[in-house]
């Protein structure tokens, strides 16, 4: 017989296979246990679509009475697209509950796990929660700040170079890198890039799986304060995804040679597109999750902002060298090491024959 | 009972516990077994010493009749500074020898093998070949090329700086790391810098270890093609440790300003000192096993002349950005990805708050 532990890890797995098709809502998994023996799973699949609970009291139905859940987020108990899930388990008859992590949104959080305990169902909190905010880091990150989840990709030779001094960059890293890549695409929902990739690369920006798996494309967005973006520019053609181009109200008589693209209009400060503007309104547009794909410039603006959430660095086994070459945060100079941001190193991974740094910014 | 890779691990365990103390010799180690039993361990200790078969039959002694010998490296068969093991290890009576690599010298690489053969003892050379290889890469490149292995080592923000624009680095990585490399200045016999690096911080460049284990100072030796270095720089004080500057004839007369440290005159090539030149002339001083702790341009210099044979990163978890912070390596610029130079990663790991990266350079 397995402990507490064995389904909760389950139930985090079942959550985790949804990655890149919830959004906006988190991702759920959910065990029922009785007597030993698993009589109901479930997992929240795609937003609009039933909670993980509604899956497995459906799949456990009369064997639910008595029975254990296991669930990896506080069952919500308002009325939202679906019913309140706190009710259906109530309604269902089981007598213990154990919950990995409090829903984030401080306006709710405990009212799920009161309303079961009013109800006499025991109630335990906070078994794998390490582990459960990890896997909604993006949505607690959403309804704490009401902004994208902010990743900054780069993928650099082992001596700091994005590109060389003339921005070639193709490739860096090898295609297990390249394909990991794509698996990120799939899981966010939007990708920045500054107009200088636009006009140095002419990317895409579209979502390709290996194995023919179908891939969700990314809302790409472009940060261009001087609306250069070509008109016939790949990212231009929205018959494949969304667009949107971020730029200053003095170009909007310009932006019908764009059809189908989306605008925001930010101000500008410091000469520049004002970030802090550019975050609240890709929130409003659906982007809860976003990957900032800049060059040295861009990358130094989220991080002066205070806008990076979650860095992802490839390292390629090259070295590069050139005294111009381009590296992945430029922008203004600073005195001394003391002023460089703390991170911590969360996960170093080979892959391919390049390693993967996920890394976070110290928070105060 | 063990089996032969057991007892080659522990010969190569007790040969790296020597590792710094035996330049310009390799590292070796030897265990003598006796129907399952060890009757016999040694390694060689440091140069002018008795080598590692010696310390092991002399341990061993008559129990040597009708043993194995296990030992990492091809017992000599030269007279140097000790009479030749490959004698000794056929007068022990030994009747089987497990050899883990042929001597790298080409011109005596099998003849100690071949005499134990003629001897009648059965030997058997390969076994944990590639482990042997890696723990006496230096003396293995010393042998082929008659020059120092040298070693670029340098440390960097996750977004590849290893300095501010006005050249401040103090400190870009954790106390651990900073003790690892301590241990490396042990293990090596010179360390290399520019003379803006003795300008910018005044290092001593000694080696202070931790728990109060004395270490070994590497030569201090810097490259200083106008030789620039103030007269009262710690480095210039050869009371602790030796001092090389490299640098040009026509500098000859100002080096009596320096006394104690010794000098090195090479050509100029392109307005640099011609590397070419340094490094043999650094072998000829005694140099095994150069760690390079130069700036930008310094490795640079290396990096397009070849001379690179094993690269030491340390990453620090910190974002420093800047568009003037100095980057690992600088030097000429090119124009495609494609030139930068292949390497292989070869360990990474994490040191305190830090990563390690250790690579070499992909060979044609």
């Amino acid at each position: 017989m397995q402990n507490d532990q064995y389904y909760m890890n389950l139930a985090i797995e079942l959550a985790a296979s949804a990655k890149g098709n919830t959004n906006p809502n988190p991702l759920v998994g959910a065990v029922v246990v009785k007597d030993g023996v698993i009589v109901g799973t479930g997992l929240h699949r795609k937003a609009g679509e039933p909670h993980a609970e509604v899956h497995a009291f459906r799949m456990a139905g009369d064997h639910a009475k008595g029975a254990t859940l296991y669930v990896t987020l506080e069952p919500c108990s308002h009325y939202g697209k679906t019913p309140p899930c706190a009710n259906l388990v109530k309604e269902s008859g089981v007598k213990r509950v154990v919950v990995a992590m409090q829903d984030p949104n401080p306006e709710v959080a405990g009212r799920g796990i009161r309303l079961l305990r009013d109800a006499g169902i025991e109630v335990e909190v906070g078994l794998l929660e390490e582990e459960s905010r990890r896997l909604n880091e993006r949505f607690i990150h959403n309804m704490l700040t009401g902004l994208p989840f902010v990743r900054s990709k780069f993928a650099m030779t082992l001596d700091g170079k994005i590109a060389t001094y003339n921005g070639h960059s193709q490739w860096i890293t090898g295609e297990a890198a390249r394909a990991n890549v794509h698996e990120l695409r799939h899981e966010v929902d939007g990708i920045l890039v500054g107009s200088q990739t636009v006009l140095n690369d002419n990317p895409a920006l579209t979502t390709r799986l290996a194995d023919g798996r179908e891939g969700r494309n990314p809302v790409r967005v472009v940060l261009d304060g001087q609306l250069r973006t070509p008109t016939d520019a790949q990212i231009v053609d929205t018959t494949v995804a969304r667009t949107i181009i971020v730029t200053s109200k003095e170009h909007e008589a310009r932006t019908k040679e764009y059809p189908g693209v989306e605008f925001i209009y930010v101000s500008i400060k410091n000469d520049k597109l004002n970030l802090q503007e550019v975050l609240p309104a890709l929130y409003e547009k659906g982007i809860t999750d976003l990957l900032v794909e800049g060059g040295g410039t861009i990358n130094a603006s989220f991080l002066r902002e205070g806008l990076i959430d979650q860095m992802i660095v490839y390292i390629a086994p090259k070295v590069l060298g050139g005294r111009h070459s381009i590296t992945p945060f430029t922008g203004d100079d600073v005195e001394t090491i003391d002023e460089a941001m703390p991170l911590s190193f969360d996960q170093v991974e080979q892959i391919g024959e390049d390693l993967r740094i996920i890394a976070y910014p110290k928070k105060d």
